[in-house]
């Protein structure tokens, strides 16, 4: 494990300088940035169609896809009139910010308000890994259980926005809100938590007026 | 990326030759082991639950729990009343031969018939690292989505047996069984799928009885 230990701190390395490349370059054009995280399944697709057809009216939206396989979310985003960009990783599992680099160069980045990067579906590797980005996502959704904050604290730690989907499933399933929103505050004590059902639309106010805000300020 | 590559070569060639050590030793004892695969809260824990109480009469069961982090796991096992160890990966994001050895030194191996390896909530990185099993049970859950069969081919690929769990809600969200079915036989053309609710119970019974003549073979 020594050897692996030493190789990833490299290779966040040179990571963390790209990063900051892609960064500075989408700030140039007053980008927002958005790192979007969470399991496989968990919503981050079905979200991210409602925050579109909210924003697409007043804002340019540019999204990335990652997946290690298939175009199948990059066409579900781009049947929404956005221009989407689909990184296949071929068996890593998360974006890089290299990756992220070479997708910014099909994008006309100076008409782009918004940057949606919709990472691998997995709460590990993906949380190791700047993009460059101004604000990092993190979904949960409620048929995941509650015991995941606990288990994958790293994501939860650092991220600006927690959203919890999947709120119609509630009725049907063992999952304390309370305990979720007690365990994500423990490890991030001010991150806005957002409850939502992609699915049927419940809960997204809040979370596009909180999204839309920061927009307006980049 | 290429370094990245090349490294993970190295590091799965070590793997690969300690994964034959724990064979070995797992087969001189007549241990039939299984590396479960799964993205976070798919329902692993709870399935094997189930699996414990209906086998624990007739077989000696050993669980080694994979997670980034925390011990909820081994507690919700070892209440169960079978010896489980808690392997907390600090980051990684699955489990490796030589982690699965060093657990194996903890259980009295020449008393247990099956081993379940529980590995981390994952469904690409466990994929690649072979632990010594006999077998590979991947579970998706119908929460997740029909697409992630499609999206994470190699862990389908590869499964010995594939476990359709959270059948429950099938009659509250959209899933395409019989496009599951497909996809995932287009794949891997016989493995053997299982559709259950490890919350109630349905489905446990063909899943239990394959099992078992497994172990029985062993």
């Amino acid at each position: 494990m020594t050897e692996r230990i030493y190789i990833e701190r490299h290779v966040l390395q040179g990571n963390k300088d790209m990063a900051k490349e892609n960064s500075d370059r989408l700030r140039q054009h007053d980008i927002l940035t958005l790192n979007f995280l969470s399991s496989p399944g968990a919503g981050k697709t079905t979200l991210l169609e409602r925050v579109i057809d909210e924003m697409k009216s007043k804002y340019e939206i540019a999204v990335i896809e990652g997946d290690v396989a298939t175009t199948l979310d990059s066409e579900r985003i781009a049947a929404h009139g956005v221009h989407a960009v689909q990184i296949n990783t071929h068996g890593a599992c998360h974006l890089d910010a290299k990756m992220i680099a070479q997708a910014l160069d099909r994008f006309d980045l100076a008409a782009v308000d918004l940057l949606i990067i919709e990472n691998v579906g997995n709460l590990v590797c993906p949380a190791e890994f700047d993009l460059g980005e101004d604000l990092r996502v993190v979904m949960l959704s409620t048929t995941e259980g509650v015991d995941k904050v606990a288990k994958y604290p790293v994501v939860f730690q650092r991220a600006d926005a927690v959203i919890l989907n999947k709120t119609d499933l509630l009725p049907y399933i063992q999952f304390d809100v309370e305990q979720f929103k007690a365990d994500v505050h423990r490890l991030n004590p001010d991150v806005p938590i957002f409850y939502v059902s992609a699915l049927n639309g419940e809960g997204m106010h809040d979370w596009i007026e909180w999204l839309t805000a920061k927009v307006v300020k980049a």
